[in-house]
C-alpha cells in the first residue's frame, strides 16, 4: 500500500482531509518509544481511539491488524477504495480512517527505523529473475484466506501479581487463563533467587557450545537432577524441547538401520519434524489407538528397528496416552518407546516426573526418599522420556532422559545439540531449583488439579461444552475459527480475561476452541469470574452449548452418543482429599506462599556453587550507584 | 564393564587387593554432592590422585574419561586385562587402577541415582528383535575410532573475575581464551541489572509460544531494536541462531518453487541442516570463491529462485566473505542473499551490526544519529541477515532481519518458530540492553581488536603458526588430533589456560588447531602469559612452527608459498589510533568499567516497562528473609 492510497482515504475523513501528505508524514514521525503525533491525534477521535487501543493490544508483525475487520486491509491491498464497502451500522469513515491510520503507522515505523525503507529500496535488478516480493505476498495471502494467519496478543505476565498480566498498556491488566506456566514456577521465589544469584556469579550467557567453553557444573548438575527425576541413568539438555524432540528423533531415526517410526496422529510438530528430518519411514497410528498401532507394528519385520513416538498429555485436547499398553506392544514387537512428557513434567506423579511416574503413584511415592527400586515401573519401561523446562517448571529449555549410551549417541551425533550455544547458567540453575522444589512438594500440582476440577465442574453445570479429558487441560469447544477468535477477543477486551483461541492448523477445522489452563494461583473469585465471563460471551455470540452439539450428534468428544464419563488421572486420594492433606484454594487478595521446606531443599541444591546467600549484586551496584 | 572386572584389577593394586567387593561397593556410595569414600581414598594415591584430578576437570557424559589414555577404557571394554599392556615408563598399576577407579565411579554414579540401574534392568524382551544396546555401542565406538568423540571440559566463567573461570573444583581457576562471549557482555552491569529487574517484574519464563501467552512487549521491543540495528524493516527472534538458520532456510528453500541454494563450503552446520530440511537442491561453492559461485549461478536458469547462503566471519578459520561481490552476483543472477553474521554482530561496524555494516563504516558512523540514508549500503543489499544474541551480545537466542513480508512468511510458516516456548523475558531484555549498549559504544570491540592484533603479533614473533585472517579469531595450527587435544589439556592443567582444541569433523583432518578468541577483558599480563604458555607447550610437545610448515609447503594458509599479508578488517583509523580515541588495554588488577553514557542509554531503553530502579527483590526477600 503506497502513500498515494492515503490520499484517497483522506478524502473520507474530516481530519485527514484537511492535512497535506507532507504534514501527515511529519506527524507520523516517532522518536524512541513515543507514539507519533498522528497516533496521539487519532487516539482522540471517537471512532479511531478505541480501534487503535484494540490494535495496540495485538501489535506485532501484523502490527496494524489484530481483528477481523483489519484483516480486510491485507486482502484489499491493491484494490481501489470503495466507500460503499464500509461496515454497516458504523461510522462510514471508520474503516477508511483505520486503513489510513494503518498506513500512517507503517510510515511511522519506517521513520523510526531511520528511513530504512528509503535506503533499502532495491537497486534495479536484472530482468527475468524471480519475483520474491510477490512470492511473499502470495504466501501470506494464503494464510489470510484459510484463516490461519496469526495475530499475537501482547501479554506481559506480572511476577508479583500472578495470574495477572498487563497488555500493550502497562495500566491495562488482564487475568491469564491460558499460560503453560501451569504451576506459577516462573514467579516462585526460589527460582528467581537462584537465577539472580547465578547471574551475579556466572553472568548472563554460557559463552559457547557445550564443547567449547559452554559446559559448566550447573549444566551437569541439571542433567543429574533430570536423570534422577526420571530414575534414568542419564539426561541431556537442549535449547528447547522442540529441539530435543527434533534432534533425538532425527538422529535415532537416521542412524538405526532401516528404522520405522510409529507416530501418534496427534503428535506435536517437533516430533513430526524430527521424524521427517530422520528420513526414516513413518507410520501414523490413530490417536491412542492400540489396535491400530499393533496392526501396524505386526506389518513390519520383527528384527527391523522401530520407534513408537507418542505423548503422555496431548496439549490441545488434554487426552492421555495408554503408556503401559504401548510399552507392552513395544516389548512384544521390539520397538523403542519415545515418550514426550512436555505437558506432564512437574504436573503428574509424586515427584512431578510425569504421567509415566503417576501410573505407579503409590509405589514411587513410598520409595521417593529411600530410592528403593520400583519393580518394572512404567517409567522404567519407557526408553526415552523428553520434557521441557519451560512449562510447569517455568523457565525455558528441553531435555531427553534414557540409558547412558543412548544419551551419549544423541550427544555425539545430533547437530542441533552440538552446534549451538548452551543454555545460560541462570536458566539452567533456575530450572534445577524449580525441579528440585517440585520433587519435594506436591502442593502446586495438587491445587492445580483441584482448580481444574472446579472449573470443569462449573462450566459443566451451565452447559458450556468442554472436551472431556483426564488431564489439566480444559478445551472449550467453539467449532468455528472466526467465532473462536471473536470469543477470545471479547474475553480480553470486555472481561479482562486472556484465553487464546486455537484454530486450524493446530486443531482440525470445525473443532476450534478456547484452551483454558488453570493454575494453583487462580482464586475462587477468579474462577467464578472466568465462568461467568465465558457464559456471557457464549450468550453474546450465541455459541453452541453441550446440548446443541448433542443434538447434532456431537463433535470432538462433546455431546457424543453413549459417551462415558472420563475419570481424572489424579484420584481423590492422590489429591489428599481422604487424609486432609489437600491444599486449600487461595483466598481473594492472598498470595501463594512457597513451601519453606521445598524452598530450602531447592536452594541448598546449588549452594556449593552459588553460595548460601545472594552474592554481591554486581549488576545493580554498578548501574544504580 | 562389570563389577567382576574390578576383581581382576584389584589383584594388581595394593589397595584394591585388600578390599572385598562389598566394601568397595560401600565405599563407592555417594550422597548428595559429596565424593564417595572410594574417590577420596583414591585421591591420596600418588598414581591415582593426579589422574582423578584431571578426570574431574572433564566430567560429563564421558565422565570417567577426558584424556587419551582413558579413551582406551572404552576400547578395552570387553577385553580381558593384560598387565603387559600397561603404558611404559609409568607405574604398571596406573592403568588398571585407573580403570578400577572408573568402574568405581560408575558404581558411585549408579548409587547416586538411587540404584536406577537396578530398576531399569530391561525385562526379557521378545527374541529376534533388534539389539539397540549393541547399536549404541557401535555408534559410540566409531566416534572413538575416528577421534571425534568429545570430552566436555567443566568451565564455569566467573562474572566478577572476567576472564577467569573455575573448573570442576571451585578453587581451581583458569584464564579462558576461547569463549564466544567475545566482548564480555555476559558480565556487563547493564545486562545483569536489566535481567534482574526483568526477573522481578515478569518472572523467569515466558510461559508459552509467541502465539499463546508468550508474546510480550519485551519481545517486540527486542525485534524493533534488531531491525533498527540492521536498518531493516523487520526482525524475528528464535530460541537460537541454529534454529533461526535452520527454520529460515528450511522454510524458504521448501516454499520457493524449484529453489536452488548455493552454499559456501565452510558454512555452519545450522545452515547445512536448514538447506537439507528444505528439500531444495543444494549447490556447494568453494569457500569465498566468487568465480566458482558465478559459474554455478550461471548454470541455473535466471528465473529459478535462488538463495546464496554464506557467513560474514567464518568461525573456525576467521576468514571473511566478499559480501559486496556476492551481492553483485546475487543481483546479476536474481538470487536472495542469506548472510549469517553470527560471529560478527557486536564485533564489526560502528554500531556493531556486523561486517556488512563495517564495509560502509564511515558512512554508517556519520549517519548513526541522524538516521539518514546510506545509499546502496552493503547492509541494505543483503536480503536476510541472521545473528545471535549468545556470542558478542553475551546472552542467548538468535534472529533473522529482513523485509517485513519475508519475516512475516518465516513467522507464519516455520514450525521451529511457531511451536516452541518463546525466550524468557529476562533473556530478551538482557539481549536488548546488550545490543543498545554496543550500538552506543565502540570501546569493547575496538579493544577486542587491539588485543587480537597484539596476540597475533606476539605469536608471530616467536614463529607460532597462526592461520592468517582479517578477523578477531586466532586459529593456532597444530595439525594432529591427539596433539591438539594434548596441547589443550596441557595448557589447562599446567598453565591454567583454557583453549579448546578443535578437531575433525569441525575442521579438516590435518588442520586441527587451538582456537583463540581474545576479549577486551584480557590484560597485557594475561596476553604475555598466554603467549609464553603456548610457546612452552609447543616446545614440550615439539609442535611444528611456521617455518616447519613452510618447509613442507604450508598448510591451512600457514607457511604457504607466495602468501600475501592479510590486512585486518578494522583499520588503524577505525580503531581510533589516529585521533587518540583508541581504548587502552586493561592494566593488571584493574577491572573493566562499563561506559556510563552507553549504560544509561541501554538502561533507559526499557524504563517504560521495567521502571528506572530495580523493583522489589521478590525472589531474594522471600527466600533469604
Amino acid at each position: 500500500m503506497q502513500v498515494t492510497s492515503l490520499l484517497r482515504f483522506s478524502a473520507v475523513c474530516p481530519f485527514l482531509g484537511h492535512s497535506t501528505p507532507a504534514s501527515l508524514r511529519a506527524l507520523a514521525t516517532v522518536s524512541g518509544n513515543n507514539a507519533s503525533a498522528l497516533t496521539s491525534t487519532a487516539m482522540q477521535c471517537p471512532m479511531m481511539g478505541p480501534k487503535l487501543a484494540q490494535i495496540g493490544q495485538q501489535r506485532g508483525y501484523a502490527s496494524v491488524a489484530g481483528n477481523r475487520e483489519v484483516e480486510e486491509i491485507h486482502k484489499a491491498k491493491n484494490v481501489a477504495y470503495n466507500p460503499s464497502a464500509a461496515p454497516s451500522g458504523k461510522c462510514p469513515h471508520a474503516k477508511a480512517a483505520q486503513q489510513a491510520a494503518a498506513v500512517a503507522q507503517k510510515e511511522a515505523e519506517k521513520a523510526s527505523l531511520g528511513e530504512a525503507t528509503q535506503r533499502s529500496t532495491p537497486a534495479p535488478k536484472a530482468t527475468g529473475v524471480f519475483n520474491y516480493g510477490n512470492f511473499y505476498e502470495v504466501e501470506l495471502e494464503k494464510k489470510h484466506q484459510d484463516k490461519s494467519y496469526r495475530y499475537f496478543n501482547n501479554i506481559n505476565r506480572l511476577a508479583a501479581k500472578f495470574t495477572m498480566a498487563h497488555t500493550a498498556s502497562v495500566k491495562d491488566e488482564v487475568n491469564v487463563w491460558c499460560s503453560n506456566d501451569y504451576l506459577g514456577m516462573s514467579k516462585n521465589p526460589v527460582v528467581l533467587s537462584t537465577m539472580k544469584r547465578t547471574l551475579d556469579r556466572y553472568g548472563a550467557g554460557a559463552g559457547g557450545t557445550r564443547n567449547i567453553a559452554g559446559n559448566g557444573a550447573l549444566h551437569l548438575s541439571l542433567e543429574d537432577e533430570l536423570a534422577a527425576l526420571h530414575r534414568k541413568p542419564a539426561a541431556l539438555v537442549f535449547s528447547s524441547c522442540y529441539v530435543a524432540n527434533d534432534a533425538c528423533l532425527a538422529t535415532l531415526g537416521a542412524k538405526l538401520p532401516g528404522c520405522v517410526v510409529f507416530s501418534d496422529s496427534m503428535n506435536h510438530a517437533s516430533m513430526i519434524q524430527g521424524i521427517r528430518h530422520s528420513g526414516a519411514k513413518k507410520v501414523i497410528f490413530g490417536h491412542n489407538d492400540l489396535a491400530d498401532l499393533e496392526a501396524k507394528l505386526q506389518a513390519v519385520p520383527k528384527e527391523t528397528p522401530k520407534i513408537i513416538a507418542f505423548e503422555s498429555v496431548y496439549s490441545m485436547c488434554g487426552s492421555i496416552a495408554p503408556i503401559e499398553a504401548i510399552c507392552d506392544l513395544a516389548e512384544k514387537y521390539g520397538a523403542l518407546t519415545f515418550l514426550d512428557e512436555v505437558h506432564a513434567v512437574g504436573m503428574y506423579g509424586p515427584s512431578g516426573a510425569g504421567v509415566a511416574e503417576h501410573l505407579d503413584f503409590e509405589a514411587h511415592h513410598a520409595t521417593r526418599e529411600s530410592g528403593e527400586a520400583v519393580s518394572r515401573s512404567v517409567q522404567d519401561r519407557v526408553d526415552i522420556i523428553t520434557g521441557t523446562l519451560g512449562k510447569a517448571y517455568g523457565v525455558v529449555g528441553g531435555y531427553i532422559a534414557g540409558s547412558a549410551d543412548l544419551v551419549d549417541v544423541v550427544r555425539s551425533y545430533a547437530p542441533g545439540f552440538i552446534f549451538t550455544t548452551s543454555l545460560p547458567p541462570a536458566i539452567v540453575s533456575g530450572a534445577q531449583a524449580s525441579i528440585a522444589y517440585q520433587r519435594e512438594s506436591m502442593d502446586d500440582r495438587r491445587l492445580q488439579q483441584i482448580n481444574t476440577r472446579e472449573v470443569k465442574r462449573q462450566l459443566g453445570e451451565i452447559g458450556i461444552p468442554v472436551v472431556p479429558g483426564p488431564s489439566h487441560i480444559i478445551p472449550v469447544l467453539v467449532g468455528d475459527a472466526a467465532l473462536a477468535k471473536e470469543a477470545s477477543d471479547t474475553l480480553l477486551s470486555k472481561h479482562k480475561i486472556y484465553v487464546q483461541s486455537i484454530n486450524y492448523p493446530t486443531v482440525a477445522r470445525g473443532e476450534e476452541r478456547l484452551r483454558i489452563t488453570p493454575t494453583p494461583g487462580h482464586t475462587a473469585e477468579q474462577i467464578t469470574h472466568l465462568v461467568q465471563s465465558i457464559e456471557s460471551v457464549f450468550n453474546q455470540l450465541d455459541l453452541k452449548r453441550t446440548a446443541d452439539w448433542e443434538a447434532i450428534g456431537g463433535r470432538a468428544g462433546v455431546g457424543m452418543p453413549q459417551a462415558k464419563e472420563v475419570p481424572q488421572i489424579w484420584t481423590d486420594r492422590q489429591l489428599g482429599m481422604h487424609d486432609g492433606s489437600a491444599p486449600l484454594r487461595l483466598e481473594h487478595g492472598k498470595e501463594a506462599v512457597a513451601k519453606d521446606d521445598a524452598v530450602k531443599i531447592a536452594k541448598d541444591r546449588l549452594t556449593h556453587l552459588l553460595g548460601s546467600q545472594a552474592g554481591p549484586a554486581l549488576g545493580d551496584s554498578a548501574v544504580t550507584a
